[in-house]
Order: C-alpha cells, then sequence, then structure tokens
C-alpha cells in the first residue's frame, strides 16, 4: 500500500523536504460550484448590474483565499503564486454559481491546493454573501480539473 | 424580491451594522465530506494506528480555520469564538470521510460561516494529505444543519 | 506638556490598560483622497460599468483592512468592530478619488484607527489598480473627521 | 486608452501573470508625511531620549507593515523582500514627521506597494501613538518617489 | 488520573466550550530569560543609547506577539486583550535579558498564553537581533508566574 | 566591539538588506524543552494512545509556527522554506519533552529563527495543552543546534 508524503517512517507528520526538487513552471486548475434556488441566482446575477456584486467580491475573496494557503493548510509548503484567476459563472440549470481557479507558480511544489483554496473562499463569499435569502445553498464539486509541471507531471480529471 | 443585506441601498458591499443587535448565545452546525476511492480511505483510517494521522491534522486544521474565518470572507464580521469542534468520520458507503462542524459564541453576529469554513479547511486538509494517492478525491455537501440564536432565530437544513 | 498614553512612566511602549474602561458604542468616520491625473479617473470611473470595477475592489480592501488593523498598529487593541462602511467618490476637480470610512464597535476603546487603516488601504489599492497607467498619483487628506463614544466624547475636524 | 492590467477582457479582477517575466533585482522608493501641531512634534522628538520612542515604533511598523502588504492590496503579488528601510524625520516646517521607505527585492514583479505600505503604516502609527495629544493631525504626501527594476525599468518622480 | 480538557472523551482535540462561563477580569503574569555571553549583554545594554534599541524592539514584538497568540496556538480561544506589557532587564548575572509579560482582558477565559507567547516572542526577537554576534545564546526558564481571575482562581508560581 | 547587523550606522533598525548575497541551500536545527511533573507527562504519553495527541498536535503547531516566523519576528526576512520537521520525545529523566526542529529553504537569509520559532510554538502548545493539570511547567534550553549554508557556513551548538 502506497505511503502518504506527509508522513515519515514513524507515521509524524512533517512538511516534506522539497530542498533538492527542481524548480519549474507549475500550473493548476480547479473547480467547484455553489448550488442555490433559482430565485437566489436570480437575484445574485441581477445584482451584478444594479443591487450589488457578488461575483466580484468572491472573485476577489477567492484570489485573497490563494495567497493564504499555507496558513490554512498545515503541511502546506509556502510559496509565492505568480497568476491566480477565479471565474464564477452563473448556471441556471444548477441553478447556481460554477466556479474554477487557476494558479501558477515558479517553484518547488505545486499549486493544486492554492487552487482549491482559491475555489474553497469564492465559494463560501458566495454563501456569505447570499445567506440572508438562502440557507440552503450547498457546496460541491471541488475537484482539481488540471495540473502540471514537476516530477509528478501532467493530471487531468478524468 | 428580497435584498441581499451586505449591500447598501446603492448597491455598495459593506459590513452590515450589528451595534444595536442583542448579544445572544449562538450556535451553527456544519457539514460536508471527502469522496475518494476505497484504497484511499483504507490508507487514511488504517494510519490512524500506524502511518500518520490524517483524520487528527485535518480536525485541527478545521479549528484553526474557523478562527480566520473574518479574515478570508471579506464581509464577515470577526468575533471571539467560545467552541469549536471538527469530526471527521470514514464512511466506506461513500466512500470517504463525512466532517462536521459545531461552532459557538456570544455575540452580535452569527457563526454560521465559521462552522463552513471549519469543514471547508478541513476538507481542503484532508485533500492535501491524501492527494499523493489520489487526485480525483472530491469535496462537496458543505451546508448548514442547523443555527440557532439571534433574531433570524433557528434554522434546520431540510 | 502631555504625556503620551503609549508609554509609562519609563517612557516604555505597552498597550495601555483599557480593562475598567465602561464598554461603550464607539463610532469613528475618516477621509483621505488619492490625486490622480484626469485620464486616470476617466479610465477608473468608466471601467466601473465596462472594464474593471476599481472603486469596488478598494472598497472591499479598505473594509477588510479594517479588521487588520490590531495587527499592523503595534499598541492597538484589538476588538470585534461592528460595522465598516468605505466610499470613493469620483471627483473630477481633485481630480481623483475622495475615500470616507465609517466604523463602529461597542468596547472599550474607540475605532479612529480602524476607520483611518481603511482608508489608507482602500487608498493604497486604487494606487495599485491604477499604477500601470499613472506612477505620480499621490495619497493624501488622511484624518480623523470624526470620532464618538468613549470617554473622550465626541470629536469632530475643525 | 490604455487599459488597466489587473483586469482581464471582460474587466474581471485577476492576478496578472507574471510567470515569463525576468527574475530581476528591483528597488522602490516611497515617501510621505504626518502633519500635526508644532507641540506634538515636540513632544515626539523630546520622547526620544526620555518619554518614549514614537519614530523607533513607528519606524518598525512600517517594516513590518511591508511584509504584509500582498495579504492587505487584493491583486498584489506576494513575494520575499530582501530589504526594507524606514526613516522618519522630524520636520519643524511642515510642522511633522517626514517619512521615506526603501524596499528591494530579487523577483519577478516590482516592490512599489510595498514601499508604499511601509510608508503608510508608519505614518498609521504615529498617529495611533499621539493622537492622545491630536487627533488633528494629517497624513498625506504619499507617493512612489522611484522605482528601478523590471520591464517597465526606471521611474523618478517629476 | 486527571483528563486534558483540550480532548473530549474519545481523545479528539477540540477548542472547550467556555459559552457558559462567567464573564471576569483575568490576569497572567509570566517570565523568562535569555542567556548571552557578557559581551553581547553590553553591546545590547550600551546600544540602547547608541547604536540600536534591541530591548525596545523585542518588547513590541512581544506586545504584538501576544495579539497573535489565537493564531499560534491551535486550541487557544480568541479574545480581545485589553493590556499588554512586557519589561526586558539586563541582568549582568545572568548574563542576560529577564523578560516578564503582563496581560489582561475581561472575558470567559484566561491570558496564561498571551502573557506566556509575549515573553516566547520578545526573547525570540532577542536572539535574531543579536545572533550575529553571539548564536549560542540560549533562551530558557519560561514559566507563569501569576494568574487570577476565572474558575480555577488565583494562581502563584511556588 | 562588534556591531548588530539590525542596525545602521545611526542606530536605526531596519531590515538587512540580502539582496546580493547567494541564493544557496539553508539548514538549521534548534532544540529545547517543556520540563513538567511526572504525573503530567505520564498523561500526555499515555494520552497518545487513548486520551488525545499531546505531541502530534504540538508538532502540528510548530510546523505551522514557522511558517509564521516572519510575521513575528519584526526584522526577519520572509523566505519560503522547503522543509520543516518538528519532534517531541518524552523524557522520563527531565521528566517532560524535548523537542528538535529542522528547517531548510534554498534563499539568501538562514533559517535559524524558523527553526528556534517552531521549537517555542510546539513548547507553548504542549503549555496551552496539560496546563490544566500543571501549571508550574517550564519551557528552556531553547538553542540553536546546528546551521549551515550562507556567508557565516556551519556553526554547531558547543
Amino acid at each position: 500500500m502506497p505511503d502518504l508524503t506527509h508522513f515519515d517512517q514513524d507515521g509524524h507528520a512533517h512538511m516534506v523536504d522539497v530542498s533538492d526538487k527542481a524548480t519549474t513552471a507549475r500550473t493548476a486548475v480547479a473547480a467547484g460550484w455553489v448550488k442555490m434556488a433559482s430565485e437566489t441566482l436570480e437575484i445574485i446575477t441581477e445584482g451584478r448590474a444594479r443591487k450589488g456584486d457578488v461575483i466580484g467580491i468572491a472573485r476577489l475573496a477567492g484570489i485573497m483565499g490563494a495567497k493564504r494557503t499555507s496558513e490554512l493548510i498545515p503541511l502546506c509548503h509556502p510559496l509565492p503564486v505568480t497568476k491566480v484567476a477565479v471565474e464564477l459563472t452563473p448556471d441556471p440549470d444548477l441553478p447556481g454559481l460554477r466556479i474554477e481557479a487557476t494558479v501558477k507558480t515558479t517553484g518547488q511544489t505545486g499549486v493544486e491546493m492554492e487552487a482549491l483554496t482559491a475555489v474553497s473562499t469564492a465559494a463560501l463569499t458566495v454563501y456569505d454573501m447570499a445567506k440572508a435569502v438562502d440557507k440552503a445553498m450547498e457546496i460541491g464539486g471541488i475537484h482539481l480539473e488540471f495540473k502540471d509541471g514537476g516530477k509528478s507531471g501532467r493530471y487531468e480529471a478524468p
């Protein structure tokens, strides 16, 4: 059975030594969604023009969240991200908002956690902004869509 | 159509004025899960005894994440939480880990966002700890199960 | 000559003891501006509709900055703010953006520093967003307009 | 009309991709001031020897503030600064304190925001330390004096 | 054998529920020291006047560290401290600096950890400031001297 | 008498300019201990299996603390650590826990402060977890055991 790399041979947690890993270009894309009542989605999408920009605020929260990743995830390496983009797209069939985050760096570890944290933080912010009208929203579908760079190379979600 | 309270009459975002709200006991419970391959779940559950305590680390990350909520969620009020508990339970039928967080405070706003942030952070930490063996894990089902206290009173997920 | 309260009788810095101060409602309003080329202001104001919401992002940064005040200002007491609002208004005569922040709490110390930090952070964010087209912008006029609450009572800028 | 680089073609905020920018030596110098009553300045300058070191504390706050820049400014890239110096000089003609900050890094983006944030944080700290004797102080004149390094090259304030 | 309160009946870590504890005045005093070569102590004490204020900077770092306690200590409750004072006293017999921190709050939990964190952070800062001349310094003697307030009442170090 | 590098020729604190230092592999090892009553140590060691994992939580807090070093220590350079490991070993003769932290980076400054901060934070966390049964614990013996890399080269504690 394969081992979890975040533990040493005694089962003690550590921040893995990446000192000897190559510094390469790395990209990760993660996605997720916030499901809500149709009326909630209408309030949010209409609000972009008139009542308050939920999507713009969630996008910013996602970008800022990516920068806090190594503070939130205990064994995550700190690294200076070189790009963060977060998109939120209304999907009336969900109904709700689909979220996608792209993160890049040039470093010794990947940015999967930064992309996933960006999606999560954006989703939580949507919940916060809309919870006065809809407490039953659900956050889900959070997964890694794509990563590239580093020894383990390219990954695409099946 | 109801308004989103995080915006003023001009549609500008603000942190809502809660100065005149009563200081009351408030509780929130949120839940979610991380779905994974059965073999990944086995590695995690077996690891508790022998290879490294994924669940213990994710629990701690969730508790610490709850304390960072107002830094991550732009319009969230800071408040001193008085209790945070996070449980992760293996569910072979998912297969994966079910997560539940309970947060309490005595204050002028609720702790729904703290409970949801605890669940999210714990879930992201599980992903980080196990991603070396399973990149296809999915985080989902994050929702508010229960809240009590404050003017809007009690809410239970349907 | 009056003493600075942040120092004890030996001239050593300390965080002043406010344990015995009354917990009262407190408000502070601070203001400032970012002066820029007329063309820069046009890009920003036009952008609200079409090219990117500088003002919305700076408003959010100001609100979030207010929450970090006690981390930035060494001897500032931490306190849970109960309201933060930041407004940025284009002024073609400046030319530039005028910024005003209102902060409230119910606590043992005032929120002057929170309001001033909100204005500063919003102003710095405007600079960051527009510096690609105008590096000569100037931030100024940052002052306390109004405070109320606590032993020292009401203050209005002359 | 030129575009603001912090937005993509749809006007959505993003952290600009600097992955392909060269890693070069970068320097930025920013300046500003805190204007105050003459008597306040006397208290501060006299205090350096006897009553408490306002200038030393503001200098330290400015240095520490520079390290928090990417947390405060939403779209600012995180980067490891390699030098931060902050000077505060009494100017009886202002009357008040003149502040200048110099920041360096070797990286893919500039450190203008770090220098401006250092000046702002030092100025806010001066206000905090002296507000018990002078609430009418004003922070102003915050601007970029100089930058060098990167594709856009050298800039000197006119 | 008594139980550790930070764990529930299953041995799972949690942030203890203090919701029903009384809000009372609480004080804690902690102490410690940094032992160093006599020459290092001379450089530091002489520097106060002429070469750089190690003691002033360490004092400030200790005060600011106290405010970060609940971020650093996983199961520590966040609470708004109402007073922090840190004193560093040269002791030629150690030889080195003795450090003492006093913290107060009005809250539902004690401030022992805040006082101990203030001492630790001040000690680490002394080490950082003087390590260019003395890498063999030792930090020790960190203990709780005194606490008062709350259900467990008064404690004085034997 | 040698100078402290954290001050300029006027005795003003600054973050030393390391822009021209070589980027090299750097390692630091620090150690310390928490002394406690024998019974307290028994509760902690027994708890690993049955009542709650004090050692695992302190280890994690130490790792996370290392990542916050440059926020806590005013003049410390921020740098992305590439490895952090913290070990806590029960020592019945102390009696108490011995702590050792190893930190690595590839950068322009050393990681001594990161290793010392990891030890300190782990020790404080042990105190927090066990203080309900033993307030008289003492944290001590914190020192640098080893460092390598950079211009000043190798250091081993005597």
